[in-house]
C-alpha cells in the first residue's frame, strides 16, 4: 500500500469510528478512561523501557536539554498521565448539552446542541505524555483521533497507542477510534492535510516550519498551536520583590515549555532598583542574558541581543532583556514581536493593569503572575490538548469543550415562513 | 500600483483601523449605525439607480431568475436594510464582556474577555443587501472589514460603500475601517488570501468553485459559507397537511436562497397518500420535479433524477424527489449528499424526531418546520453575516457574537508556579 492509500484508509476508518464514538454514553466513556488509567499503571515498566530507547537516541543525536526534558517519561510524568486520565474521566461530558434554547415569537424553539467535531488530526512534537492527554480528551468529547507525533518519540508512542487500543478493542470499539501514523515519512502529513472529506480539524503543535507547512498545505480547518514567545513587563510602579519572583519563575521553573518567558521588558525608571539584582539571580541560575543596547551597556558579562532575538523562542535558559520608555512601548513590542501566547505585566497601578489586559493581543494576558500558569489544568479546564495561538474557535488552553461544536436544533409544530 | 501592492495597502490600513475600532465605545457604535441608517434612507434613490444598472446588465447577460432576485435592491429590500441597521444598533455590544471568571485555589482570578477578531475579509456573491448587513455587524463587533463582492453587483456596492464611508469619515474613523475592493480582477482575491499577517479571518460565501479556491489557497483561517443542499424528510407517521405545507414553503417561498429545499425524501409507506398530491401542487407552482426511479415510475410528467441531482443546489424552481425505506436511509442520504446546511424531518413520532436531531450532521436540524427559517433574524441573533457550513468557531447563522473571540485574562497578586 502506498503512503497515500495508507493515510486515506486511516482517515476513512476514523470517519466511520467517529459516528460510533459520537453516540457513546457518558458512563461508557468514563469507564473506558478509568480502565485506560489502570492499563497505563499496569504497563508502566514497558512504557519506561520504550521511552528509554527514544531518550537514548535523542541524546546520541545531541538534542537540546529542553527537547530531552519534553521527551522523558519518568515515574512522575506517568503518574501525572494517570491522574490526568482520572481527572478527564470525571469531567462533565460536553456532548449532547442543549444551550440557550429560546422560544421565538412564532412558537419555534431554537437552541444549540453540543456535538463532537468528528475526526481530529493531531500533529505534535516529541512529547509522549501529550499522546495520552490528547486521546483522553478526544474520547471524552466523542471524537476519533489520528495521531502524528514527533519521530523522536516513536517508540514511546507506539507502546502507548498499543495499550490504549487494547482497552478500546476489549470494549468492541472500531479500530479507527485511535490511530497512530507509524511511518515517520513527511509525505504522510502532506497526504493527511488534503483529506477534508474525512478529517474535520487539524491541530498542529510545534515549531514555525511545521506550522507554516500545515497552514500552507491544509484544506482542513486548523487550530494552530504555535510557539510561545512570552513576555513579562515590569512597570515602574511595582512591588520589586514580587516582580523578581515572578520573572524568575517565568524563566527558570521549566524553561523548555511554551509558556516560559523569553523576553523581559523593564520600565526605564525602575532599571537601577530592579535590573542588576534580577540579572544577578538569573545568572546564578545559569541563565544566559541577551540585552538590548542600554542593558548591554549597563551590565557586565552579558551578550548583546540581535533583532532576531526578539522573535526567538529559546525554550532554554536564555533570556532577552529590553528597557522600554513606558507601558505603550512595552505593549507595542509584545504585539509586534510576540507570538500572541502569554504575556504578563507586574504593576501596582490599576489603570495600567486594565490597559495591558485590553491592549495586549494574546491568548492569555496576566497581571502580577507568572506566565507559566497558562495551562488547562491551572485554568480549571482539566487537561488540555494544547494552547491555541489563533483566534478562531479556541484561543489559549484548549480543553474538552473546545473539541466540540454546536449545531442549531429547531423544534416546530408546522411553522412555515411568510 | 500593482494589484499585489494595492491589496497589501488595503490590508495594512485595515489592520491599523482595527485597533481603533476595537476600542470604540458601545454608544459611539450605536450612534454610527443609526446615522448610517439615516444616510441609506436619504440616498435611497441613488442606491436604486446604481442597482438598476447592475440588474440591467445581469438581465442582458441572461443570468437566472434566482441570481437576479438576489441582486435586486427594491424599496422593500432597502427598507429591510434600514431596519436591520437599527436592529444591529440596538443589539448588545459583545466586546469587553468578561465570561466565566473564577477564582482558582491559588487565588488567581481566571476568566475570558470577549474581543473583536480584528480584520475580516469578506468574499461574497452578488447580493448588495448583504454589503450593509456585513458592515453593520463588523462595526458592532469592533472589526475592520475588507469587502469583495460579486462583480455583477459592483455599481450597487460602490454606491453603498461610498455612503457608509461618508458617515465613518465624518466621525473621523480611519479609512481602513471599511474598504471595498473595486477591481473585479480575480488576482485580487488570491493576493488577499495570503495576507495572514494582517487579515484575521476570511469569510467566503458562494458557490463550490469559489469556496474550493479559497480553501486551497488561503493561509488565513476561514469560516466557510458553502451552498445549501437542504432536505426535508417526510416520515410515514405524519400530519399530511402539515407535511405538505412545510415542503411547499421550503421549496417555493424563495427558491433562490441557500436555505430553500432542494431534495424531498419520502418514506415509502406514505407515498400514495402524500406524494401525488404534493407533486401536483408543486407542478402548479411551476416547480420542475426530478424523481428517483420509483417516483419516476409512479408519477407522470416528471423528469428522472441523475446521480448528480442529489448533490446539486438548484436555487431555482426545481426539486429532486426520492422515496426511502426508512428514517435511517433518509439520514444517511442527507449526511452523504447534503451540504451540512439545513435539513428537516416532518413526523409525529417522538423517538424519530430525537434520532433525526442527533444524527443529522448539519448546521441546522429541524423538526416540523420549514428549512427556510435558517436565518440569523429568525433564530433571534439579529442580522447575520451568513450561514456557516463548517464546524469550527461558528456553525449556522453567524451573528455579531461569532465575529468576536475571547482571550484569557488572569489577575494575580504575585502567584508563581511550583
Amino acid at each position: 500500500m502506498s503512503i497515500k492509500e495508507e493515510i486515506l484508509q486511516i482517515a476513512k476508518e476514523a470517519k466511520f469510528a467517529s459516528r460510533v464514538l459520537a453516540n457513546l454514553s457518558s458512563g461508557t466513556k468514563e469507564t473506558l478512561l478509568l480502565q485506560i488509567a489502570e492499563a497505563i499503571e499496569f504497563n508502566k515498566e514497558r512504557i519506561k523501557e520504550e521511552n528509554h530507547k527514544d531518550v537514548e537516541k535523542a541524546k546520541e543525536k545531541k538534542f537540546s536539554r529542553a527537547f530531552i526534558d519534553r521527551l522523558v517519561l519518568n515515574e512522575k510524568r506517568i503518574e501525572n498521565m494517570i491522574l490526568s486520565l482520572k481527572e478527564i474521566a470525571n469531567l462533565k461530558d460536553p456532548v449532547g448539552k442543549i444551550e440557550s434554547m429560546q422560544k421565538r415569537p412564532n412558537g419555534l424553539l431554537v437552541g444549540k446542541m453540543r456535538v463532537p467535531l468528528g475526526v481530529i488530526g493531531f500533529i505534535y512534537e516529541s512529547r509522549p505524555d501529550v499522546t495520552v492527554d490528547a486521546f483522553a480528551l478526544c474520547l471524552k468529547s466523542g471524537n476519533a483521533l489520528i495521531l502524528r507525533g514527533g519521530s523522536e518519540a516513536i517508540n514511546s508512542n507506539i507502546m502507548l497507542a498499543k495499550i490504549l487500543n487494547e482497552v478500546l478493542q476489549e470494549a468492541l470499539l472500531p479500530e479507527g477510534s485511535l490511530q497512530l501514523i507509524k511511518t515517520t515519512d513527511r509525505r504522510a502529513v502532506m497526504e493527511m492535510l488534503k483529506l477534508d472529506e474525512y478529517i474535520d480539524v487539524i491541530i498542529p503543535r510545534g515549531g514555525e516550519s511545521l506550522i507554516r507547512t500545515v497552514v500552507e498545505n491544509s484544506t482542513i480547518p486548523i487550530i494552530k498551536h504555535y510557539k510561545g514567545i512570552c513576555h513579562t513587563y515590569v512597570d515602574e510602579e511595582v512591588d520589586l520583590k514580587m516582580a523578581e519572583e515572578i520573572v524568575f519563575n517565568a524563566k527558570v521553573q521549566r524553561p523548555g515549555v511554551c509558556n516560559a518567558m523569553e523576553t523581559l521588558l523593564v520600565h526605564e525608571k525602575i532599571v537601577p532598583d530592579f535590573l542588576p539584582s534580577a540579572i544577578k539571580r538569573f545568572q546564578k541560575a545559569g541563565v544566559e542574558i541577551r540585552g538590548d543596547e542600554k542593558t548591554f551597556n549597563l551590565i557586565k558579562g552579558i551578550k548583546k541581543a540581535t533583532e532576531e532575538d526578539w522573535s526567538t523562542e529559546y525554550l532554554d535558559l536564555i533570556l532577552s532583556v529590553k528597557i522600554v520608555k513606558d507601558i505603550n512601548k512595552a505593549i507595542s513590542h509584545i504585539n509586534k514581536y510576540g507570538s500572541h501566547h502569554s504575556d504578563a505585566i507586574v504593576t501596582t497601578n490599576y489603570e495600567k493593569s486594565r490597559k495591558f489586559l485590553e491592549e495586549v493581543d494574546s491568548a492569555a494576558v496576566f497581571v502580577n503572575a507568572s506566565t507559566r500558569f497558562t495551562d488547562g489544568k491551572e485554568f480549571g479546564l482539566g487537561a488540555e490538548v494544547g494552547i491555541s495561538t489563533q483566534k478562531l474557535h479556541a484561543r489559549g488552553p484548549m480543553g474538552v469543550n473546545e473539541l466540540t461544536c454546536t449545531k442549531f436544533i429547531i423544534l416546530g409544530n408546522g411553522q412555515i415562513r411568510e
